[in-house]
């Protein structure tokens, strides 16, 4: 295959050794493995168009990849085929001062694009753990959340403007770069979220914000991690704004200690869970205020003493705890980690919920993640099962959990989108209408299935 | 047909004399008049689902319809058939505080539901000129934005989840109640600003935030129109967070005047144009700093001296004169008004490109509007023309202004829609490629095409 692409498309850079194939073949996502044909490692949207119109001619599936960083097997080329990879798209076009926008190619580093806006005094919130190595391409395709989408929303709510290219190497822009836009179907917020199974995303005008230059933290423990749950709901009501909202159960934030080798935080013998709380600011007078408000909260949910962090060292080791947590776990046990979401004030009965399977079905389960959107990472770790106890009990065990977010309001996938491994379970919170209803769409951006094929949508029940 | 609709439906409310006709047959869009056969008045989604169901059956169309304050024709029905009245789907289904999501019927009044979110110290913050008789249905068909965009956003970033009855009777939910959500295609976002033309919405889910109870108004004269312009985005880059920020030509301002009858304010002899500035916040004191911030701005783009109000009835004068400047051009002479949107910055060469084109064309306008977004009504005035005159010469000016928009950034609507009247500009901005894509879009939602046909998208070039 790499041979006929490399005449179609002759300056192209592709990769095809057994070395290459296999770096270009898994991700973050447990340990799934699926083999490219060959690697196109295009460095511009042309190529990309060369390569799908060669690719759509002759039926080959095409599956872009950013940083191998998802966490729902959405860059895995499970049909072979070619693997896109965006490494060369890596460019920051603009950053319009004027107008507080920013024009990147897909394969930037998300803490690169951060930094470049911040040097201008400009801010792109989104903020998700694996911001170092985690490309904006990689954001748009999951819709990318983190920490701080409790205040400042989820990478579609950042996104003006996308240039595409379509599964027949058509090359599109979905929308404008103004910031409110009411001109046709709003094909910016399809793409975004839709991981790569409907055209390759080859440039994003993202808006800024002005730069907030003041924060602090705040670690709060509690001995139940069920107020921890509901303090969280409270806080809103109380009319705090939060810039940052994380829950982390104590053997979360143990497990990143050990991973990380930092034990200099002493946690109290009570305490079950926690709450890492951020405010932020453009004056700096106004952080303790909004602190303040936020500790009387704290108050009738029985939270214990909080750890203040104001100085840059003390707010940098709290974060790095918070955003090593995932690779803690993985490197703790083999495990399966869900994305569930649920209306936030839901969080305390999905917390119960997932500690109530774990005693039904005989599994242990760390959970952490962004409270403030009730957004739960339910780790699910297999212990002391055995390989068959583990294989049997696992696609139970979710199903349970997902049947109760779902009942409580919520859905499979906060940020982390469903890709390859979420798949089985989208009947749950669908119907057969619902899904048919997606699969149209993609027929009509994608009619022969090149793109990214075998993701999201299960196949129709016959 | 309504006898049929009737047999088919036997306890759905049906409208069909002349007068009940041609009361469900003009918008607030200029002078443009299409009779519906019947009028539907369904009072719960089930009656939707049935009406549609036998519509599909029949290929009747069905257009929906709200309040008629829509100004791009969106609800008139062009083709005939069934007007859906959305008028007796107006109940508020619950408001939930402990989330802070409403759930509302697609023809409950926006300010109705702002006046029941407050009553909770809750905030739904798009709040459109017709907010008074406009439905929140019309608000999500449109994607409606008004003043508070600035800080806000428009109606689709305050949109969880709909219920929808598609084409074919089909009843399906669009996400779910989660503040995050990367479970399949963004479905909601896409029937956001879609118009009615891809499925009839029966319920939405909207998320509300605390109520900010304190706010403060400026009025800022200037000398010079293009200083307010540019002042706009000069506001941005000082860090300023304006929680409205308009921008009216001084005829605008008189129009209102004379409109409403109040001409209490005295206007400067040289002012040619205003900023309206709102700041809001949660505790009172935080409102002065914020205003002298903006103050010390202003004064590098020579603003005049600012009106400030701080009282109920200051702010009331002033927001009225504001909302009542599209009514009062109306009430003024024949008009044609374009709802241009550009990146912000880009707001002073647009102002000119209008001015230009007027006196190329030999028109007047009055340029008004949601200038925090770059979002800038144009009104072209028919004035001393003759019928013919401006026959012959609104196109071409239309035309001409729409290029120097895109050429700009920009696109053809930042709020009202595309709907009938903007349809014909489409090629302007979309490529044919854009077109077909979205074409294929509305083919995927409603093979037969009979939900609110022939709007927004123009027919393929042979």
């Amino acid at each position: 295959m790499a041979a006929q692409l490399q005449a179609a498309v002759p300056h192209l850079r592709i990769l095809d050794s057994a070395e290459e194939r296999a770096a270009h073949s898994q991700d973050h996502t447990e340990d799934l493995q699926f083999l490219p044909d060959c690697v196109a490692m295009p460095e511009n949207a042309q190529e990309v168009v060369a390569v799908m119109t060669w690719a759509h001619a002759h039926h080959i599936s095409v599956t872009p990849a950013g940083a191998w960083t998802g966490l729902s097997g959405g860059a895995l080329p499970v049909q072979g085929g070619i693997s896109l990879s965006t490494k060369r798209l890596n460019r920051i076009v603009t950053i319009d001062e004027l107008n507080h926008q920013i024009v990147v190619e897909p394969g930037v580093i998300v803490q690169e694009m951060q930094e470049a806006a911040e040097a201008k005094g400009l801010f792109y919130a989104v903020d998700p753990a694996s911001r170092g190595t985690c490309t904006i391409g990689g954001n748009l395709a999951e819709n990318s959340g983190g920490p701080r989408a409790v205040k400042y929303g989820v990478t579609k709510d950042w996104v003006l403007n996308l240039e595409v290219v379509l599964a027949d190497g058509t090359l599109i822009e979905t929308g404008a770069n103004t910031l409110k836009n009411s001109t046709g179907y709003n094909l910016t917020q399809l793409m975004v979220g839709s991981e790569g199974t409907l055209g390759i995303i080859t440039k994003a005008t993202l808006k800024l914000l002005p730069l907030p230059p003041f924060n602090a933290l705040l670690l709060v423990p509690f001995e139940s991690a069920s107020d921890a749950c509901a303090a969280v709901a409270g806080l809103f009501r109380g009319g705090n704004q939060p810039s940052a909202l994380e829950f982390m159960e104590r053997s979360a934030i143990e497990l990143a200690m050990v991973f990380t080798g930092d034990h200099s935080l002493a946690l109290d013998t009570n305490t079950t869970a926690h709450l890492l709380i951020e405010v932020d600011a453009f004056q700096e007078p106004d952080l303790m205020p909004q602190l303040e408000r936020i500790a009387t909260t704290l108050e009738r949910f029985n939270a214990g003493e909080p750890l203040m962090a104001m100085d840059a060292a003390g707010k940098d080791q709290l974060w790095n705890l918070r955003r090593k947590v995932g690779e803690a776990v993985k490197a703790h046990s083999t495990y399966k980690e869900e994305d569930t979401v649920v209306p936030r004030g839901h969080l305390p009965e999905l917390l119960s919920a997932v500690k109530t399977t774990g005693a039904q079905f005989g599994f242990e389960s760390i959970c952490y993640g962004h409270a403030g959107d009730g957004n739960l990472h339910v780790n699910i770790l297999k212990g002391n099962l055995t390989e068959e106890e583990w294989n049997n009990t696992l696609p139970k065990a979710i199903e349970s959990i997902f049947k109760e977010v779902i009942r409580l309001g919520g859905t499979l996938s906060g940020e982390h989108g469903i890709g390859w491994v979420q798949k089985p379970f989208m009947h749950l919170r669908f119907s057969e209408a619902e899904l048919a209803l997606q699969r149209r769409i993609k027929n009509a951006f994608d009619p022969v299935h090149i793109l990214n094929p075998d993701k999201i949508l299960p196949p129709p029940v016959k």
